[in-house]
Formats: structure tokens, C-alpha cells, sequence
């Protein structure tokens, strides 16, 4: 059984901070649980334009407010804690937070924790070596 | 994209409700995602003894306080907001919930919906035709 705090992982190199955006992994790739689950914020006043072509990821909004907009259908839904979205077709999409938005999220496949988005807004499959700018602050 | 929230979820048969707790499950098998998402409390005063033995089981405490047992070790922890417990050896475990305790919870593989806990304590490995017996209440 694995037990974390949520706030002692922010102290360590499995918070990862990156522009509009930072995320505490409590459980990544090496946990062996087939998907990784982390912690995120959102900044109020981003707009997080994201593409996981190699990843579905799940979504629950915690704290906050705001839009996403789908680039696949042009449609945008409000985010609000109690919503969730799932991006189950790799969807293309942008976040538009209000206010600090405070998540829950599941990836399938797990990360490793070393990645960043790359030019396109995704991640890449697998990095298996770490990466000095996987954080970024 | 999937967007959902959590307060219609909780008016479909997607709310499980069970001796001792109940589950709102926002995401399940047949939504693609390799993963299950539920919205979960377990009850005061309830003393709640689980074997996943088919599943692998993170759980993050949102509101409440109470403990694990880990069955396999001896050990107990506390559990309270910002605490996750990850259940990577399908550990055999009791929560003792002090208050009500809601949590995000995520199965792999992904529940169908239809699981309830046998005798074992434990979800069968899946399940395909529906149960009478999955919502109790």
C-alpha cells in the first residue's frame, strides 16, 4: 500500500510547475498502477490550449471556475467543482481558467513525471530519462 | 469529449449505493477511458473491510477523517484531506471512517458498474450482464 500527503509531494521534484500550470504527481509510471493520478492547478487568466495525442486523461474539477472549449466540435463547457471531463478521443482543447482552477487527474498511460508539452501541446508516449526542464520555476 | 457533473450522475443508476457507502461513478468501463473515476463516500462509523483482488485502487480523501488498516502489514494510517492511498499489491484493508468520507476514487481495470462486493470483500474480474443486486438502497 502506498500512503502520500498531498502536501509533502508539493515539496518534492514530483511538483512540476510550468507556465499557467502546476501539478503535484502522487502517482506516476514507477508506482505500477497503470495510470498516473495528480493534483493540478490552473492559473486564472491562462488560456491552456493542450493536445494529448498520446494520452486520455480525466479531469474533476475540485476549486474554481471556467470554460474549455472542444477544437474538435467548437463547443465550450463551463468548469465548475463537480464537473468532470474526460478527453477520450485525444481531443484538441483549450482551458480557460477564471479563477485558479484545483483538479484531479487521471492519465492513461501513466506519465513518468519528465515530461513537458512539446510544441504541439502534448506529451510525448515515454521518457525514460529525466529531462532538466521538466520543471520549469 | 466527455463532460459530466457529478450532481446528474448522482440521479442516474451510475450511483451505487452499498452497506456502508456510496459511489457515483463518473467514468466506468464502457467509457473507454482503460480507467474508472468515482466520486465515493464511506460512512461514519462504518467499518468497511475490501480486497480488491481483481482491481488496482487509488483513493484521495477530499473531506473527512479516518483510518486505513493495511491487512497485510499491520500498519495503520490516518486519512484526512490531501492524503491518497494506493492499493498497488491489492492489499487486503479495512477503512474506519470517523466522519463521512468522500473521496475520488480510480479503478484499474475499470468497473463495469454492475460489480458489488462478494463475500471476499473483493469485485469479480468483470461482469458483464447487469445485477439486481448492485444498488442496495
Amino acid at each position: 500500500m502506498i500512503v502520500r500527503q498531498l502536501r509533502d509531494i508539493q515539496k518534492t521534484d514530483r511538483l512540476v510547475k510550468s507556465k499557467g500550470w502546476d501539478s503535484a504527481r502522487l502517482l506516476l509510471k514507477s508506482d505500477g498502477m497503470g495510470f498516473s493520478f495528480h493534483i493540478t492547478t490552473m492559473y486564472a487568466g491562462e488560456e491552456l490550449k493542450m493536445h494529448y495525442q498520446n494520452h486520455l486523461e480525466a479531469v474533476f474539477i475540485l476549486k474554481g471556475t471556467g470554460t474549455i472549449e472542444d477544437l474538435g466540435t467548437g463547443e465550450t463547457h463551463k468548469l465548475a467543482p463537480g464537473i468532470m471531463y474526460a478527453l477520450n478521443k485525444n481531443d484538441q482543447h483549450i482551458v480557460r481558467p477564471d479563477t485558479d482552477l484545483l483538479t484531479a487527474c487521471v492519465f492513461n498511460p501513466p506519465v513518468t513525471g519528465q515530461e513537458v508539452h512539446d510544441e504541439t501541446g502534448a506529451y510525448p508516449t515515454d521518457v525514460e530519462a529525466p529531462r532538466e526542464a521538466a520543471v520549469n520555476s
